[in-house]
């Protein structure tokens, strides 16, 4: 098989990727290790910068997101029992963020490719990628039980964490940041009406509590743990219970409870690879970073990648220019870094030390303290949050 | 002896509330272990808030401060070899900072309280303050080769980190919040004019520098170096060199060289103690909170300190209400962990992490870059560093 651009990974940042490509009539293909279902389901974030709202609609991909997504005006900050609102649009010149879940935008961007799109493979599964420094870099995979290659001028690595196209850098010429966090999340989808109508970030005596929605009728909630915490240590009264702790305020509010349908556990880590290209393979997404979930920057990221790559690419098929291919990975950089910097210091105000180091966790509230005093700090905050202009 | 106010410790903040009282018709004693000659030319720092110079006029103690005092507008951050000015007035509606040396500050106040105020005992060591709870603690002293005693009102604690006043306070209802950091500060004195107008904070490869001056013809600059670092390896080239290398930028700049006239080594700590007042015992300054030098916050609070203890005690004697006296602790803490913060947020941020952990040193510039570029995150630096309002 041969393509322009061969893209490994279907996830939302592979999948938005061809999208765009297609719409400039460049030509490729998917690969995409799991199956339909698998994909379509992945609990992910689900709250959208008004930048990949933007690329979705630029993408045609925004019927649904256009007539279900909630958009909000703001966050809410909890914490010495206090309510904090912090106002994006008063705070930023009129941003906002907008919530709709990545396993809809996945379902929304299969269905349109497999409609009208360019070729998307389901279990095929990449195996190596050849002489990524030459002019015809080749991907070998496995799909319907032999091995196959696909033949490319570029090769997008959007494979996530675990794939093989970060792997397939050199070690000399490449650089990886890495933090772990001592602490994970516990997260719940619950079908009861959300408590609230913006996002609830508090931080409790006993440590950090999220409340979020996927709908008007479904509840996402999230409870910091310790590492390695199983899940059937948490039966679902202690859930409720340790979430109402966690939310308390001195004022009239209450947690709506329900049945839960779904209990995972997640690990919290940084990563940053530099440079994100090496000969014409090019990653994107998870594949070259990873934050932890608070401040919810994984999607967010993983779109911004894209926009530059679907620039880069109408650039060169116009043009014939590379520049912009030239300048990839540093536009993106910048800004991961910024993500980077922005979702460790939200972790680290909103999380309980689990080591108990009284200094560290009284400058955490002071920060907070901080941002509820100052308009200056709730607007940095809230341009953050909303998301940094791409070429920052 | 007795009085109404007895004050432990005849440093900055001592003195100014000695000269504040006695303005308000209240009757102290400054005991100070030391004598004039050390007191006067203990090298500290010298970058005043508006409210502290606002205290020092106040207290009538501004004379050659007023004619000495260097106004600067702002302070230059460097990183990346550039250079990056933060104008205070721009960002903070008009606001500055005043360049005077605290060992002035001492000298213009001892003077003063020599000429007409009320006593001040140099040589006399505080022992102990017996009965802190009651309505008359009195405080054991040596002087003059034999122990005497002072019974006060009130006694407050401004004898420093490792004074006797923090140590009468109960273990039990004190809490102690601690951050040792892995580096300290080669700091030299030079008989040469400064380099720059305003204080220049580096971060170069190899470490953080600071350049400050103490008068048109007296440099103070500083290196980032390791724990427990003997001076003597550091030969006045080998700090000039390295200061040149960290100061480096890719525009035209030269660093001006001159005889080092003294050199030492000081550790970094962040301490809190809470609270802040036991009985008729109230600490104020260093023997509350110590902050590393980073951000120049160390007299700036011990001054607010003072401010809000004059206030409560001029109260006192107008209306016999302890309102302010009450609320001493909470007052001064909330603004005393806010310099906290911002102390520590200036230290890491500029600071090379000596274990080479590169994620951090990556975030700490991803900051550096972001306040470059950000006007919110300029403001907020320009905020805390000219000094938060007294009461926040």
């Amino acid at each position: 098989m041969r393509t322009t651009v061969g893209i490994i990974g279907g996830g939302p940042a592979g999948l938005l990727l061809a999208r765009l490509l297609h719409r400039t009539g460049i030509d490729c293909v998917v690969l995409e290790a799991r199956n339909r279902e698998y994909v379509e389901h992945r609990q992910r974030a689900g709250m959208l910068e008004q930048g990949t709202v933007d690329a979705l609609r630029e993408a045609g991909a925004a019927e649904r997101l256009n007539a279900e997504g909630l958009v909000h005006q703001g966050i809410e900050l909890r914490f010495d029992r206090e309510r904090h609102h912090i106002d994006f649009p008063a705070l930023t010149g009129g941003r906002t963020v907008t919530i709709y879940a990545q396993t809809e935008i996945v379902k929304d961007l299969v269905a349109l490719q497999l409609a009208d799109g360019p070729p998307l493979l389901f279990e095929a599964e990449a195996l190596a990628i050849l002489e990524p420094e030459s002019a015809s870099p080749v991907v070998r995979f496995l799909h319907e039980g032999r091995e196959q290659t696909l033949t490319c001028d570029w090769v997008i690595g959007c494979d996530g964490f675990h794939g093989i196209s970060r792997d397939t850098f050199p070690a000399a010429s490449s650089l990886s940041y890495a933090h772990d966090y001592p602490y994970s999340w516990l997260g719940i989808l619950a079908d009861v009406a959300p408590s609230c109508e913006e996002l609830i970030y508090a931080r409790g005596e006993s440590g950090f509590a999220l409340h979020s929605m996927r709908s008007p009728h479904l509840s996402r909630l999230y409870l910091q743990v310790p590492n390695h915490t199983d899940p059937d240590d948490w039966p679902d009264d202690r859930i409720w219970d340790e979430l109402a702790a966690r939310f308390a305020v001195d004022a009239d509010w209450a947690l709506n409870r329900g049945p839960i349908t779904a209990k995972s556990v997640t690990s919290m880590r940084s990563h940053v690879h530099e440079p994100m290209r090496h000969g014409r393979l090019l990653l994107a997404g998870d594949a070259a970073h990873i934050v932890p979930p608070t401040g919810a920057k994984g999607l967010n990221l993983a779109v911004s990648d894209v926009r530059v790559l679907a620039r880069a690419f109408a650039e060169l098929h116009r043009t014939g220019s590379e520049q912009l291919l030239d300048a990839y990975s540093e536009i993106c950089l910048a800004r991961v870094w910024q993500a980077t910097r922005f979702s460790y210091d939200m972790t680290k105000m909103l999380h309980a030390q689990p080591d108990g180091d009284v200094f560290e966790n009284r400058l955490q509230l002071t920060r907070l303290r901080r941002i509820a005093a100052s308009r200056h700090a709730a607007a940095e905050l809230a341009a953050n949050y909303t998301g940094l202009p791409l070429m920052t």
